[in-house]
């Protein structure tokens, strides 16, 4: 910053036709074609590494939030649920949600077995330039693939702390391979929802709010954790290790940025870069939002803040700005991410009234939250219609619930879904791992 | 890396006019205007989300420096203070910083309140282009957010494990609204010591000075922690957990990328290009030195090496080459940053000799080698006088003594900054918050 | 994500011409040479910062796999080994590794002293541009820099919670400024490893396996932990944090994007845009292959899964794919990473009977894995030839097991490598440092 902007803006200004050396007596404004497509595979790589990176912030939240004896198993969780939903997206997903020839529901099937798909044809360098116009190939299904993984880590803090580990990964496995890319795929594939006039920028219902039903249908078909619920009273099991619970929401804060500014789909043109730095600008302003009306909110209410609420009210702030990023004005975006943190703070004691156990707070944040977030995009939006909004969260919701309801119950016949009462006393990290997080702490 | 640099460059220059299924017989050379703009606001976008992620960095290194009965407060603080950050920067700062028409004194009170401002007013897309014809106003805007937020971060860890919450987060609110806006806009908004040829490029005064002269008014007019001064002995009271001290520095290191390399402004031409990479290199190794100095310095003064000295001493590293990233070589970056290394080990003892009690060392790190930073400009960039160096760190410097004394003590007198013994003694987490960041890991 | 993907991308090919205001009646195809250069040194830029985040990566990961009294020990080596080898492979190897003239054995002394090289003698702004035509050359070295550094985090865990600060150090020095640079440059220099067709494309052998060799011969000469081995069984040590070494897996996960996507070492045409989309894919792929198989072959050998052995395997995965990221088709990636994940397994107990402690087990993943994704180059790369490879893994290792191990005799000869038996069961960290990580965590 050696100069200050606005005369740097104006030196810009006469100085870039002799920038670089140009030839031409005038230098072009176009981007040229091959730039366009450069800058659009950029924006997936870029937003895609962001999102990769939310995988290790689910993975950090849910290992603060859970108590001791359950955080190497809630770690277990992680790094094979992304692990599992890159193979599975790979294997069925992918070609599922995008299918190479029209979106239709005999689709589905006829492109479920050959699924090697389109990346496994293409060659390599510009060989592999094909299908897509705008963009590569691989960067596109990096980027699409991280979406699809957020929505089992959502799940995972959910039913944390008394699920077995591998019906856990199956279910998985069924999420990222079958039920995300299916619901996707009817708004982001050429699908009827989408068709119907459903807004959903970067996935406040198509992302969260599956993630959220999954891991509510999960929760209720588990039951609670034993203990939780006494006498009509809620026990609190306080998180371990609130330190790594607040990087995991800073990580998944950073890691927003590329979820709703990738989701853009395009940087190759300065309409879509302004867009862009919009979306940047809103996400963390809804952040900053929610984080503020939980501080707020518990001092009032509890006359204590609570620094968990904070941590979800950020998060449900950025949930709740991510079905609509870009049309908000910055405080309009704050003012969205401030009811997505009022929404959390009064979520997860209403929930606990109805005894559904969600360890981490994921119902209220990334469920409640995202279907704020999809109504809220009428506000701002003005070709978003409240009707199909709502049918979106509707026959979205509704499919996610069957589909997740069916898999949950047959897990639960089949191999069943929950440890033993002394396993869930010991803790699932002795009892199915044989091994703890950390060994040397004595608990208190 | 699949062939040898100098091979591949011979290639590249042969292959270039062929690739990309160029019509023309000649591949231009000239950047296009568009992509200048594309290019300007893509940097804006990945160093904000760098300098996003040192507030993380923070929140992690003073978590880990802090007793373990005042983490969740420090973790509180600090996520709340960001937040607090963006919305008071958006609401006041920005448009105080960067006023729409000239700048001037009477600037500051016509923008303060219409200060909905210019990212109200824009429309999405290429509408939103208007003003700045260099970059989108939105990623400008995230980008110089993230500074502002920095800024009230350095203050958190010196007040750490005694001042209140509220008090605390007033006196952000007034930092990142009012006094970094004003005080930066004397140089990077085009004001009075710009001018007069301060010349400080990425913020060693601009913002590490600023925000360590918060921190020491604040730590004066607090007092230090109960029993760290004893019978003429400093008391040493280590933080709690090191590898989260260790992973806030990493984190903090990478972000400085952002915040160097980023204060380019400008990417669109290979001049620039070319010098964000001289800066992104300098930063690295200013880090580099600071660390081993303050690794050799302690070995030799203590016979023991100091993990927080050397944490420091790489963050001193980071913060001396941030007035002046780009003119130094490699080698006088290394040096300049290990005199920062050297300023942390004296420096932090010499506070404790004055009673200055600074919980994480961020005086040290942040004020006095911003100081040295700033100087040193001289010794590198021609264009850079002493006197001005001087006048633009005593000018900001006074300044922010003044108003954070004054918005210091109007809180000490209203309503009182420091918790009560009671609560200091039992720690502020289950004081003020009613929680604990390690409930299960019993203290030694 | 506002419009299904198949539409934008025809919404896309129609409106390319007439976005960005474009004055010509036709947008060009060919990225002009300015815009090459710029991306190409982006490349680098993204590139390394992702890969300096992989010294926070292996910083966290053998910080939570050593035990508590060594934590802090582990932390100061992992800052300090990065922070020497940027000054290191700045004074020699940079220059060494990439010699201006024609590379040569003579050219390693001629270029040694005059080190200051190609960094010093380059001015700011377009007049850098120089030598290298297709990118700056800051941006080179800065990439180049982390890969030297990576080398020896692998080192700094095997030799773990034995070992004197100060030898390990000197060992780094040697390493990155000598070792590292001199057998990297017989492929990525010019040498005749590459001549001779070796091919890895980013470093499976050239930086993994050099760093597990120096590791292994570290161990060898070092002897195990007190402890380890009794009565011919095997003692296990766990490590102290498996949140952190939890964290550095993802952290590593992350760096390796720019590790192997970097490697392109272009981004100005389509062809390689589309290559680097690939090597992401393909990277994730193989890291998510090595978890999988860890997590079921752990539950068939042990009838518990390990989360040590699933982050190990992620990472052998990344390994095993780092020679060749790029020809393999997504499934072949996966499948290479999980063969690298079922390596690990059988690996770490085959060093226990052998009686090699390696501590964190980075011989495993980044030797064994390194030489296995070695080969496997041949299986998807028609150019390589398996001559070439094994001829590249057994030069290249021999070389480095010899100038090691003399290194390491040296170390041990003159000033002892290994801290007291007295020390080493009171841990390094009182005995080296004085102070704990964790000092209010009372030990199990």
């Amino acid at each position: 910053m050696k100069l200050n902007k606005l005369l740097l803006a104006a030196a810009a200004t006469v100085a870039l036709p002799s920038l670089g050396f140009a030839q031409e007596a005038e230098v072009p404004a176009a981007v040229p074609t091959d730039v366009v497509w450069i800058l659009n595979s950029l924006l997936f790589l870029i937003g895609g590494f962001l999102v990769f990176w939310m995988a290790a912030g689910f993975a950090m939240l849910e290992a603060g939030l859970v108590r001791g004896k359950n955080v190497a198993m809630q770690l277990t969780k992680n790094i094979a649920l992304f692990s599992l939903a890159a193979i599975f997206y790979y294997l069925i997903g992918y070609n599922l949600m995008y299918p190479l020839g029209d979106w239709a529901i005999e689709g589905v099937f006829s492109n479920l077995f050959p699924a090697v798909g389109v990346l496994e044809a293409v060659g390599v360098g510009a060989d592999a330039v094909d299908d897509y116009s705008y963009a590569s190939t691989g960067s596109d299904y990096f980027f699409q693939l991280m979406f699809c993984a957020a929505t089992a880590s959502i799940v995972s803090g959910t039913v944390a702390e008394r699920i077995k580990l591998w019906p856990f990964l199956i279910f998985v496995v069924v999420l990222t391979g079958f039920i995300y890319p299916l619901t996707a795929s009817w708004t982001w594939g050429g699908g009827f929802v989408g068709e119907a006039g459903f807004s959903d920028f970067a996935g406040s219902t198509i992302v969260h709010s599956v993630g959220g039903w999954a891991a509510l249908t999960g929760a209720i078909i588990l039951g609670p954790r034993l203990g939780k619920y006494k006498d009509g009273k809620t026990v609190p099991m306080p998180g371990s290790n609130l330190a790594l619970a607040t990087l995991g929401t800073f990580i998944l804060w950073l890691g927003w940025f590329g979820f709703n500014g990738g989701s853009q789909l395009a940087m190759g043109s300065i309409g879509d870069m302004a867009d862009i730095s919009r979306i940047f600008s809103n996400t963390n302003a809804a952040a900053a939002g929610g984080a503020v009306a939980a501080l707020i909110l518990t001092q009032v209410l509890y006359k204590k803040p609570d620094l968990t609420m904070v941590l979800n009210g950020a998060l449900a702030g950025l949930v709740s700005i991510t079905a609509e990023p870009l049309t908000p004005s910055l405080g309009a975006a704050t003012l969205i991410g401030a009811v997505g943190g009022v929404i959390v703070v009064f979520a997860v004691p209403m929930l606990d009234k109805l005894k559904i156990d969600d360890v981490v707070g994921a119902i209220p944040v990334h469920l409640i939250a995202g279907i704020w977030g999809t109504i809220a995009v009428v506000f701002t939006n003005g070709d978003a219609s409240l009707g199909a909004q709502l049918y979106g969260i509707v026959v979205i919701g509704l499919a996610t619930i069957v589909m997740s309801t069916i898999v949950w119950f047959i897990l639960k016949v089949t191999m069943g879904i929950r440890v033993s009462e002394e396993d869930e006393i010991t803790g699932l990290d002795m009892a199915e791992l044989g091994m703890e997080a950390y060994p040397e702490f004595s608990k208190g």
